[in-house]
């Protein structure tokens, strides 16, 4: 019976991205812990860039920042 | 003062079915529990089928199966 | 499919009450947008009062203000 | 290592409004509980007027009747 | 940076199980999504089997009804 | 009406820095966005530090990791 909620920026993850989320996670619970398949909820949300914050700033600007050092070097 | 999530795959909920979600939500929170609807919220989030996984599926996925099985009879 | 997840304040719900609330919410999700009640999750989480805040107070002090407003009347 | 999760209604927070609150809330943790920004996740879900009851109705109607009770003033 | 929040009912599962957990979804996520593990939570939510609900009954009635099923056979 | 839910490992906080959170972001949202404090939600989840993996590793590992590098300098 378990709930997964995978929260993750919303950049592009594909339909098959998406499922091996679900197959992995659920393969996952039932290896460990037994779960049935079944009743096993994954839940993922696409959060926008301008709305996820990590060390201060939003991804929008993180990605950006680590793309103008990639064109640096 | 209690906090209610409904989380439901995004299949076309109308507005006044949200609505009776909410009042009945917090109509049942006041019976039971005695809560000031004044301060109880109600947030649903609608969840596209492609992020919605169960056994292993995602419910786009299960739809078509559904979909396919009733045709069949 | 749905998940609900309620959140209250840990002020002594009973077996019963949770019951009630479990009982109660998957009904209305089948009377209003027809999900079978085999998936459908429904979780109370129970928060302590001094790590729920609204109005700039946690409940505990909520809780004793409301009950010198009583004592006072 | 927090994770801070902000639901407000999609009432057109600005891109810049959303940074603040990143950094206010960011500032905080690391203020009152020593956390280290690097890893401190703020996620900021927007969820649609409709889709938010409070006081047994949604934002959508609880806002019409504000903006109607100020043009009655 | 995705965040993962696996809720499962509270029935002994070890530190050692969900360790086993932690390191199969930040995998999954790295190989799925490239995402990188050090900034990659996964957070276990614990749940009371009175506080889950499913199919209109909570998880202690279920896991007895299963035990009796299990005895009968 | 913002519902804030503050996620943090179990690691001693105090009534008063709770406090001194569920203040501070109740002022920021009044701040930044005009809410009402009112209907502002503040929710604390204080998480086992064996149920909240980062980096592939619990942070009751990795505490004792930052343990052992700071008694060896």
């Amino acid at each position: 019976m378990p709930y997964v909620n995978i929260r993750v920026t919303n950049e592009g993850v594909s339909q098959a991205q998406k499922l091996e989320l679900i197959e992995g996670v659920t393969d996952l619970l039932q290896r460990v812990l037994n779960k049935n398949p079944a009743t096993t909820f994954v839940i993922i949300d696409e959060v926008e860039m301008d709305n996820w914050g990590v060390n201060r700033q939003n991804v929008t600007t993180l990605r950006q920042r680590e793309a103008a050092a990639r064109d640096a070097t």
